[in-house]
């Protein structure tokens, strides 16, 4: 297209630091190649609502090329990376080589079963919307197979949900399943109440929410006792099987058991051939490369930025992936330009928001701390706003009024394996 | 919960016609059991919008039990069905019998390949939502690839659609995916044209749209062509492969086949050990019966229902299996009140309708004929009318109207597999 060859940057990822990135290169001389697995870009701060039947998959997502449609020099790419060559300077899928100057991992996390990953079938966990699609099978699925069982106790496993971590994912699909079984469901059916739902949320730590202040946690805590949620703080999962989950010491019938308790970063690290911490991260530097690499970055959940040589590396949320990536995009502009670096990155944090349920959430903003419905209402105007594309938050704002009034959730179908529940059963 | 023990309806298919008795039977002193293998009732005639990436599945698609709600004497059953006991008067599922007093078959009908089944894998048809993930996957995918495809030969052949039947859905799958590639598409990809996909729409008879008025079909047969679409007319489909179809003598690459041709109906036939015709259909009575049997009724698609002997039973359409579903609901809650049964089934046809593209669509009502924008707005307006609940017409309207102003498909979402097509290719 333009004369002289342009370098051209390769992102891995179209998660919150990948299309942050590619976007922020939109406008300069490089040719841009982001390369995901998925061909849409999700907004994993709602993917909890698609679990539990609140909103709709493309409430969520949007296709990553749509998202890019206006940055020209940026061309995405549906593909599978499977390594990378770092003498040759490429990126491998399993059918070609992507040549790159520089070079963005921006792979994210999943689910970590802390070594345990027989457990993975038996509790899900929530990361892409195939998960949320199979937690909403079970979740739905056990109020359908209740309603044909004959057997109380088999009925009683039936009705019996246990998620398990209490972080803000864990918090906010306890106070969702707990809605939809005191709500939601009540008049559906004829043989069970859905409002007998027993909903766990089991912490292994002393309280839920770890990262929020302790005032704020506790509100919280409150909020989620008020809707029928038992929490279960200092209880450690020791074992889970088909239909059962072992607390401790005690063992528990439960068809249902969610996992919202640990992550692990993507194989990026595996890749370069570097190591990882515990958790699979790569550690970077202040310009988020891989050290000793000029060319190589990795932003996002993937990577272990520790800020001034802090002990615990910056948490694997949004707003710090979205600046990593936007960091790596004007390391990177700067570099081709010949101009000076920037400044070292420096995380601006803007604070942290989780809902519970309706009316209710806890969020800290700045030195800012608020409980009920004021954060609630923060919470739903922001998670509007940041959504990707007009269209998506008026659909969004749309479910939200809609349930708001109606208490009914729009999106309850069970889609995928096509199977009725007996043969489960 | 009553005295004397009431007799039992069950009802198997939560499709139009099984919907349909159901809800009829809400005030009657019958119980009913409605069973279906999916948790949600489909609205069919809108399904080529979900595979064609202009709705989501939510949109179409209403949970069974949310739908009968209000009816206190229905109970839904998610369970799938495997035979019946004629002499025990029980339906068998996999793990339970479900005896009945009164037997409604309401079991819809699938694709049929006219006996090379071995042709579904590379042509799928459209009857369920998960059919419509798999054809949105198909389509938006070979765009995908296409963009990544260095070959020329294999770039052409992924932008080469092949539908086959010019039924309604054939001829809107056709509209819907011209649209896509010469519209919304057109933005978002760098190496290919979008608008240089070629679809073709095979039909084996004469002219498309037989069941319409021939003027009729010769307007929607314009509006075809005047939207890129190329009309292969007389030519019947003799192979298909892999990447391939073979359109009478002419062998054609083409990785994109999709099957609108043929249907047969559900076992129910087999179920009960009658006879049935060549598309699988149970002759049925006047009342909806199967002869010789007073309390089983057979109704919707997978009934051959011949008006005064005539030599075509009624289509498989949503109108007739409404009409259907209602009526033998009359026949029953006669039966249980002792009164007179109601007078022989007889269809009311209202008309028919297909849309072809933005402001295309040819209807006939009554003995009106209607084409262009007049039809186009009638049909989207009879169809957000038909449409189960009030929260989908409004997010089908507001759906339709953002890609009227804005040519986008706001549910561009590949899904389900989870897999970039590297791994197909």
């Amino acid at each position: 297209m333009t004369d002289a060859p342009r370098p051209r940057v390769v992102i891995v990822g179209a998660g919150f630091a990948g299309i942050a990135c590619a976007a922020r290169l939109a406008r300069q001389p490089v040719d841009v190649v982001l390369i995901d697995r998925r061909n849409h870009h999700l907004f994993q701060p709602l993917l909890y609502q698609v679990a539990t039947a609140a909103l709709a998959p493309a409430d969520v997502a949007t296709p990553i090329r749509h998202m890019l449609r206006h940055a020209e020099n940026v061309t995405v790419f549906w593909d599978e990376v499977t390594g990378i060559d770092r003498t040759g300077q490429a990126v491998l899928t399993g059918t070609r080589r992507v040549a790159y100057d520089y070079l963005v991992l921006a792979t994210g996390a999943r689910h970590s079963y802390f070594g345990r990953d027989d457990w993975a079938e038996h509790a899900p966990g929530l990361k892409s919307l195939e998960d949320a699609f199979l937690l909403r099978h079970r979740v739905l699925g056990a109020f359908e197979r209740a309603e044909m069982e004959t057997d109380p106790a088999a009925r009683e496993a039936l009705l019996e949900f246990v998620i398990v971590g209490a972080g803000p994912t864990g918090v906010e699909l306890a106070g969702a399943v707990a809605e939809l079984s005191r709500r939601s469901l009540t008049r559906d059916f004829r043989r069970v109440t859905p409002a007998c739902a027993r909903i766990r949320l089991v912490e292994a730590g002393p309280r839920i929410l770890p990262a929020f202040d302790p005032r704020l946690a506790a509100v919280a805590a409150e909020n989620l006792a008020d809707m029928g949620v038992e929490l279960q703080t200092d209880t450690r999962v020791t074992e889970i099987g088909a239909g059962r989950v072992r607390l401790g010491e005690t063992e528990l019938r439960a068809e249902t058991v969610i996992w919202a308790a640990g992550v692990q970063a993507s194989p990026a690290g595996r890749w370069l051939g570097v190591e990882t911490d515990r958790a699979g991260r790569v550690a970077v530097d202040e310009a988020l490369r891989v050290p000793g690499e000029g060319r190589i970055f990795v932003v996002g959940d993937t990577a272990a930025h520790r800020p001034g040589g802090a002990e615990r590396p910056l948490p694997g949320v949004a707003p710090v992936a979205k600046q990593m990536g936007a960091h790596a995009a004007r390391v990177i502009a700067a570099a081709v330009a010949g101009a000076a670096p920037p400044a070292p990155f420096r995380y601006r944090d803007w604070g942290a928001m989780a809902t519970i349920g309706r009316n209710k959430a806890v969020a800290e903003i700045g030195g800012l701390r608020l409980t009920g419905f004021a954060a609630w209402l923060l919470w739903s105007a922001a998670h509007v706003a940041f959504l990707e594309g007009m269209k998506n938050r008026i659909s969004v704002g749309l479910s939200w009024a809609w349930s708001y009034l109606t208490w009914e959730r729009g999106a309850r179908l069970i889609i995928g394996s096509g199977e009725a529940p007996a043969r489960e059963g």
